[in-house]
C-alpha cells in the first residue's frame, strides 16, 4: 500500500493493482482546495511517490468516480479557480511590507523632483508679474492662496485675470503634489515602524527607507557586510577608486544623517564605520527578531561619543605640544 | 530762445542769461508723468540741447521755485514714484503673448513628461494589487475614480483600505495635473488665434506655438528664412548633415503635421518645402498685419494638391511603362 497525494484528496493504491481507493477533502471549498494546494507545494514528496507510479492515474475519472464533480467540465473550473486563488495568496504574500516601501521611496523621489521642476516653472512664469517675489520654501502656497499678489508688485507686468486663474490654478495643483508626499512619507513611516523598528531608531525613518530600496529589501540589507552599508549610493566613487589611486569613499547615503555630516572631517571615516556597523545590526534585528531592540542605539550613541571624547583629548594635546613650540 | 524738456516741464531759457522760464505740466499725476516720461524717452532730441548748456540746470531748486513741488524730499519721493510707473510700464510692454506663448508651451511640455512619468510609477505599484489592468489613457482616470477595482482583481495582492486611499488620492493628483494640461492648452489656444491667427491657421495651435516658441518669439519667426522654419527641431539631424555625408533632414518639428505624416515618403521633401514657405509668409502676416489672411491657406491646400496630383500622373505612367515591359 502507497499513498499519493492530489489537490482534492489522497489516493491509495497497491502497487501493480491499478486500483485507487479515494480519500476526498472534507469541504469542496476553494479557500479550502486553495490551503491543501499550497501545503502540497510547501510538502514536495508527493512528487517522487507519483513518479515511482507505472501508469499516471487519471484525475478527472477518479474525481468524477469518487463523486468529487459531476463532470470534467465541473473538474477544470475549480482546478481553475483554485489555481487562481493559490496565485493570488502567492502574489499577495510575496509583496511584502518592505517591497512596499521601496515602492513608496521611489514615488517619493519622483514627487521630490518633480515639484521641485515644476515650482521652478511656476516661479519663472510668475516672474513676468512679480519679479520681487523670492523663491523660497513657502512660494507655491503664498501663490496658490492668494493670487493677488501678482497685483501689488511694483514692477512687474501687469497680469490679466486669465493669466492669474492658470498660474493660481497651476500652484494650486503642485501644492497638491506637496500634500501628496507627506502622505506617502506617513505611508512610509508607519510601514516602516513595524517592518524595520531598528533601523528606524538608527538612521531615521527616510534614510532607513532608502537604504531598504538601494539594497533590494530587508533581506539583502541584512545579508550586507557593514563596508557595503557604509558606501552604499557612492557606487561611482567607489569603481574610480578601484579603477585608480581616488581615495576609497568614507560613506554613501549615510551621510545625510546628522550624526555624520555635523561631525568634523578628520573624524567622519571612524564614524560611518561604528555607524554603518549598528546599521547592520539593526537590519538583522529588523529581519530575524523583528523586535526593537534598544541596546543597539544605546550602544552606537556610547561609541560615537567615544570617538568625539578621544579626538577631543587629541586636540587639547597637539594644542598643548603647539604652545610649547613658542 | 531755446527750450529744453524735463519730466515735470519745459524749460525756456535765453543764451548766456541762466535764467529759466518753467511752463508745468497741467497735472500732477503719476499717470501723466509717467507718460510725458516714456514720450521723452522715444524722443531723445533734448538730449543734444541739454548738452549744449554750459551749466546744467539745478532741477529740484527749479520744481520748488515754480510750485511743483513743495520740497526737495517730495521732488525725489515723486521721481521714485514716477520712476517706478515707467519701469513697470515697459516690462509690461516687453511682456508681448508671444512671451506668454512660449512659457506657456514649455510648461505644457514639462507637464506632459511629468504626468507619463507619474503614470508609470502609478502603474507600476497600482500593478501590484491589480496586475491585469491595462496600460491605456484610461487607466489614471480609473484608478482614481473607483478605487475598488484593486479588490475585484483575481490575480494581485489583497490591498488594505491604507494602500488604496494612497494610491487613489496619487492618482487624482495626476488627474488634475491632466486638467491643467487641458486648461494650458485653452490658454495657447486663445493666445495663438490673437497673436499668430495665420500660423494657427496653416499649423495648428500647438505646432504653431511651438515654432513660436523654437524661434524665441513670433519675431525671430517672422524674419527666418522659410529653409531654417523646415527644419526646425531637427538640428542635431541637421549638424550630422553639415559634419559628414548624411543627407539633409527634409523637415524637423513640423513633422507632426498629418500634411507630411500622412504623405507618401517620396513627396515628403516637396510638401515640406511647400508647408515651410506657407509658414514663413504666415509669420510675416501675423508679425507685420496681425490679421487673418485666408489666401496663404487657400493657395497651401492648391499647391499640395497639385504635388499629389503630378505624383499620381507618374506613377500611372511608371505602372504603364512597366507593363509595356511585360
Amino acid at each position: 500500500m502507497s499513498e499519493i497525494s492530489v489537490w482534492f484528496g489522497d489516493l491509495e493504491f497497491e502497487e501493480g493493482k491499478g486500483e485507487f481507493e479515494v480519500v476526498l477533502l472534507e469541504k469542496k471549498e476553494i479557500s479550502v482546495l486553495k490551503d491543501r494546494w499550497l501545503s502540497l507545494l510547501n510538502n514536495q514528496k508527493n512528487a517522487g511517490s507519483i513518479q515511482k507510479l507505472s501508469i499516471f492515474p487519471n484525475l478527472v475519472s477518479i474525481a468524477i468516480d469518487a463523486g468529487f464533480v459531476n463532470s470534467s467540465n465541473e473538474y477544470y473550473s475549480l482546478l481553475r479557480d483554485v489555481s487562481i486563488a493559490v496565485s493570488r495568496f502567492q502574489i499577495s504574500s510575496s509583496l511584502t511590507d518592505d517591497k512596499k516601501i521601496i515602492q513608496a521611496v521611489e514615488t517619493l523621489d519622483d514627487l521630490n523632483e518633480t515639484v521641485n521642476h515644476l515650482s521652478e516653472r511656476l516661479f519663472e512664469w510668475y516672474g513676468f508679474y512679480y519679479p520681487e517675489l523670492a523663491f523660497d520654501e513657502k512660494f507655491v502656497s503664498r501663490v496658490s492662496e492668494t493670487p493677488e499678489i501678482a497685483f501689488e508688485s511694483k514692477m512687474g507686468a501687469v497680469p490679466d485675470s486669465k493669466d492669474i486663474v492658470l498660474l493660481q490654478s497651476f500652484a494650486k495643483d503642485i501644492s497638491n503634489l506637496n500634500s501628496q508626499k507627506s502622505a506617502i512619507e506617513a505611508y512610509i513611516y508607519e510601514k516602516m515602524s513595524s517592518v524595520a523598528p531598528n533601523i528606524s531608531e538608527i538612521a531615521g525613518v527616510v534614510l532607513g527607507a532608502r537604504l531598504i530600496s538601494l539594497s533590494g529589501g530587508l533581506k539583502n540589507l541584512a545579508s550586507m557586510p557593514a563596508g557595503s552599508i557604509q558606501v552604499m549610493g557612492a557606487e561611482k566613487a567607489m569603481m574610480k577608486h578601484l579603477r585608480s589611486t581616488a581615495p576609497s569613499p568614507k560613506h554613501g547615503i549615510i551621510f545625510s544623517h546628522p550624526v555624520l555630516n555635523t561631525a568634523p572631517m578628520r573624524l567622519r571615516g571612524k564614524i560611518a564605520r561604528t555607524f554603518a556597523s549598528s546599521l547592520s545590526l539593526a537590519a538583522r534585528t529588523d529581519f530575524y527578531a523583528g523586535k526593537l531592540n534598544p541596546d543597539i542605539e544605546k550602544k552606537l550613541t556610547q561609541k560615537i561619543g567615544q570617538i568625539h571624547k578621544n579626538d577631543a583629548q587629541k586636540q587639547k594635546k597637539t594644542a598643548s605640544v603647539k604652545r610649547e613650540d613658542i
